[in-house]
């Protein structure tokens, strides 16, 4: 596999993402603190839990108050679509394309994630207002019920490339552990045939090994559990870091 | 997968299996009491690393010695071919034969281990000394230089069932991720439809995660060092047990 990581973290591979999932501002301070204390390579705001999600003038000042309660920590933007496993929210799509772009000229995230399977109008508006911005734009795809085959997925990977992302993200949930390895080959050919990191995990207990492990098939990035976890499956950050260290080392990477 | 276990250690899913490999009676007896200490859960005699592999008798006490050296601990006895990736001994087929049944005799051990490619009419005597004497008998087969495809894997798995088996073995060498794919797909499939406990590797660097995590896809048995590895990519028992445990608390297992 071709080991292409984000372009945050000096480069770090797997990069650990810890989620911040908190509904208020002040519990988001605190949040990203004391996830930053456990030592992640980057935080994702799930902007799909903030109450104040409608304001677009709180997200940016809780956005400004993240960064200064975990300096020096790259930050991840995710509105998670309540049909890809997000939290229901109640902006409209332009809204929440208007959020992004105001997010990306605020220059506070290195990173927004959008759903590749959004009206293309709306993935191509994130994805000009990420580029004139400088912020790498995760194009995503999440299935939280099964795992499409080996080939769909790869389909995925590439769509995400071919629809202009910086990095190709693809999320499913296992049914068994054959579908675990359809998605670990799905990675490892992704990452060998496309020029962009891409990212991919199998959720839910059967997927386990995906998080500590998919990045030896070529996933750029992990998720583990600061304070919340954000989707069925994730580890601790402690014990992720320990696993992937283990794993290094018995490969000599 | 069907976790099926190895007929020993109160059916540990996966068990470790830390290997002996000192040339000398009084060597492996201090290297089975030290490395019995760090728990195991069987140890596997290399008898091809002795060197007084040609004397029955001295293979005899040195088992005998053993067992007091790690009481309580399942043995594995093993003449690893040198076809297969063992060292090079100074007996005749026949006469390693001889010695599988004098061991099986002996009932010093819970299981032997021989490769299904050795000659038929071998692999029959050792199988029916093993049935006479109640010892598990593991039909292994390796590849030191690659990885035969997953259909080639399939049918070596079926073909130690097919002759006599209580435990199917196969090791291989990965040349890239795609190959520990498809070994852990053939482990699998095996374990899904043989009624014996299967056991898998790939080994080297790149095979470290069928080591740690092949039993999430039915693999009974892991080796790792106790003082000395017997094949590449082997892990130390402490951090295989760890790596194992997490992951087995993340999969809810």
């Amino acid at each position: 596999m071709q080991p292409r990581p984000l372009p945050i973290a000096g480069g770090r591979f797997p990069a650990i993402c810890a989620p911040l999932v908190a509904r208020t501002h002040a519990a988001l301070l605190d949040e990203a603190a004391a996830v930053a204390r456990k030592g992640p390579d980057l935080l994702e705001w799930r902007v799909d839990f903030f109450d104040a999600i409608a304001d677009r003038k709180q997200v940016l000042e809780t956005l400004a108050g993240i960064r200064r309660a975990a300096p020096g920590m790259p930050l991840l933007f995710t509105r998670r679509s309540a049909r890809e496993g997000g939290e229901p929210i109640r902006i409209t799509e332009d809204e929440a394309v208007a959020l992004y772009r105001a997010v990306c000229e605020s220059r506070a995230v290195e990173l927004v994630d959008f759903e590749m399977g959004n009206d293309a109008a709306h993935v191509q508006q994130v994805r000009d207002a990420a580029r004139e911005c400088g912020v790498a734009l995760v194009l995503s795809f999440h299935d939280f019920a099964k795992t499409p085959d080996a080939a769909a997925l790869g389909s995925k990977f590439a769509t995400a490339h071919r629809l202009g992302a910086d990095v190709a993200k693809v999320a499913v949930m296992p049914q068994g552990m054959d579908d675990v390895l359809a998605l670990l080959s799905a990675t490892l050919d992704a990452s060998n045939t496309l020029p962009i990191p891409v990212v991919s995990m199998a959720m839910g207990p059967l997927g386990a090994i995906t998080r500590t492990s998919g990045w030896a098939f070529g996933s750029a990035m992990t998720f583990a559990v600061g304070q919340n976890s954000s989707a069925p499956g994730q580890m601790p950050i402690g014990e992720m870091a320990g696993a992937i260290e283990v794993l290094k080392r018995a490969m000599g990477r």
